[in-house]
């Protein structure tokens, strides 16, 4: 079994895609990130890297701290992400991408997610995205669920 | 809103159980991860670290190298899984744990999420597990999907 026999088709945002649209998309769709079309390459926006533009700085670096906030403001903080925009939200560091093409075997696929702790694994053939492999998906192929 | 407000039960196994059967538990119920019940406190397996045992360490090191694997071997690969457990499945590097009270608010909870990459966070009350809040839960909630 290759990438090519699991792969499914996957949402696709862009660098300037407003984070709430794609935060959006994710909830409407259970997906754990999105597949991001770059100038140049595919990247992916983690589920979990959504929200991070909305937290203040000194809240990222001690959570504990969002107790003393006013609590009203806390429910209306996703507000702060206004129009900002994919780009803005995707992690600076340079990092290992969960990009492979179809020919990758499902144990390669696993690989690429524990070493990207992604849970999203984007396809492309000769530079065309053609969707991507989840762990859901893996997951329910190497055990039949 | 608090955690406490969001909090759902959540499926939770111990150091002890087969991590195939983590695995199964997940993609059956389409979790992003599992609560792992450990000697004397609580943490967090990451979908995406269930698969990493089965993944020979030369193609962990260099997932390319999963292409001259035979393939009916990579089809069978979590056969390799035989009855290894959740504790030997867990993460090696002490990190920070996803876990928190129910008074946590909701940007605390994007925060600790953000930072521990982990899409589920365990509620905690005077040590009793209460459940978690899930990205999924917390994004349907603030966007109202």
């Amino acid at each position: 079994m290759r990438a090519r026999d699991l792969v499914a088709d996957y949402p696709v945002v862009t660098l300037d895609t407003p984070v709430l649209e794609a935060a959006r998309l994710m909830a409407e769709q259970d997906l754990p990130g999105i597949i991001v079309r770059g100038d140049d390459q595919l990247t992916i926006l983690p589920g979990t890297e959504t929200l991070r533009l909305a937290v203040p700085r000194y809240i990222m670096d001690d959570p504990a701290l969002s107790r003393v906030v006013d609590e009203g403001h806390a429910d209306r903080f996703l507000g702060s992400l206004g129009n900002r925009t994919v780009r803005e939200a995707l992690p600076q560091e340079r990092r290992e991408l969960p990009v492979t093409d179809p020919d990758a075997t499902v144990v390669e696929l696993a690989a690429l997610m524990a070493r990207t702790r992604s849970p999203l694994v984007a396809i492309v053939e000769q530079g065309r995205l053609l969707g991507a492999v989840t762990l859901q998906a893996l997951l329910d192929r190497m055990l039949e669920t």
